[in-house]
């Protein structure tokens, strides 16, 4: 039998762990540790700082590196017209193929079943995949119990940074993705817009006339990067700095919120 | 100068909090602990076994219980057409009165100034007034730093119990409120909806044939309740374990995750 457990860690400040994390990342056998490739070298460090800073000397824990596989970017050379569905198609191969991995890893490491732990940035119900790729293994046939500590968001490290509240008073809030707002554009009804996973300026789909922006990268970590103002005035600021700042560290992430002025 | 800290402490397990937020609670002269009736007197108890487990015995820490003041509920007497802007005004005056409060007590136990914090349930961000309440005390002109430790919201400790994604892969998800659900019916493009703050029931505005429930109640504690199913099945379920459950604790919190069926 083994038991998987998902365990937010935050956007990467270690002080974004909350004590169940902590005490879950003790408890586990196997802590299995995805390395991305060279460019986001800075997210695999955090995860060891994060081991070697929470691990007590006596914990069980032995941490296991391993190579993410790749995404097939197949989608680029997609046709217009079916690029969702292959885009959907390239991430669920993925999924499978990573789902392969952990299994080939869990078994190697823990062949007499245990308790097995993965750092998961931000929260594992946000934009992550591994609750997807868990149910991979448990639809395999595996005998699995999976459980997940909830961990601090990109979104609440955002307003948190910001100072600013989600939602406007009683009002509600829509979370989606770069790629979303850019084919969609606004979406009906919504007042408050969090964007995330965007590869560059979505925002500039919209009348910049009509929104103010909370910009934030790198959320939670030394080098946190923050932009607030009139779209119209600031937008290009962010593009600009977002374009240095990835340069200068190799990747980046980054969220932002937008709030239509004046309200609907 | 005084040096206000929102720490958000994630949802009744003491172990939601997080490092940073045990950090801020041990550096902090003194916390401002509201209480609110008798109803809710598990959520005061909750705060003090917090401060019991997390304050250090070398911390200079001092708690200070507090009397919230009661919201006016003059909405219920309001004329139909303007239910809104009345409660909207309730509210606004209720935060007056509270922020009123906060600067007594601060005058009273920091007359010299200093490092004020207050424990908030979930996150400060997501549907929580202390955000504004603390704009008021900075817009009457009180010299003060403002500072917000992000916490675990219900929405997260929802998904994590139920071990489910917050959004399908790539999709966006809306947050409501019950009231807004009530009142607008589903949010148009919407496919995932989480409902919060609904005094009971708010999903009866739906055709129960097209959606599926994520409910939790008392998340995160150690009598926390889960129903999951077709909203067609377990709605009156659902209302009636609440309404037991309301009876049994004087109090309830609950939260629940909406999803379309089929997929829009």
């Amino acid at each position: 039998m083994i038991h998987l457990c998902l365990i937010g860690i935050g956007t990467g400040n270690p002080d974004h762990v909350t004590r169940e994390g902590e005490r879950r990342l003790n408890e586990a056998d196997l802590i299995l540790l995805p390395r991305k490739g060279d460019a986001k070298s800075d997210l695999v460090d955090l995860r060891r700082t994060l081991c070697d800073q929470l691990l007590t000397r006596d914990s069980p824990t032995k941490v296991v590196e391993f190579d993410l596989p790749q995404r097939e970017e197949k989608e680029k050379s997609a046709e217009k017209g079916s690029e969702k569905a292959t885009y959907l198609e390239v991430v669920e191969d993925w999924h499978d193929t990573i789902a392969a991995r952990w299994g080939e890893l869990i078994d190697q490491h823990l062949p007499q079943g245990g308790r097995v732990a993965l750092m998961i940035w931000g929260d594992p119900s946000l934009y992550d995949s591994s609750l997807r790729i868990a149910d991979r293994l448990e639809r395999a046939g595996r005998k699995m119990k999976l459980e997940v500590v909830p961990g601090i968001t990109s979104l609440q490290a955002l307003t948190a940074a910001h100072r600013i509240p989600l939602n406007r008073l009683a009002e509600p809030v829509v979370i989606t993705t770069g790629r979303r707002l850019r084919d969609h554009g606004w979406p009906q009804g919504a007042d408050t817009l969090v964007v995330m996973l965007d590869s560059g300026g979505a925002f500039e789909v919209l009348n910049a006339e009509h929104y103010h922006i909370w910009w934030g990268a790198y959320l939670g970590m030394p080098h946190q990067h923050l932009i607030e103002g009139p779209l119209k005035e600031v937008g290009s600021d962010i593009l600009r700095e977002r374009a240095r700042l990835r340069e200068q560290h190799g990747w980046i992430m980054d969220t932002y919120l937008l709030r239509r002025q004046p309200r609907l």
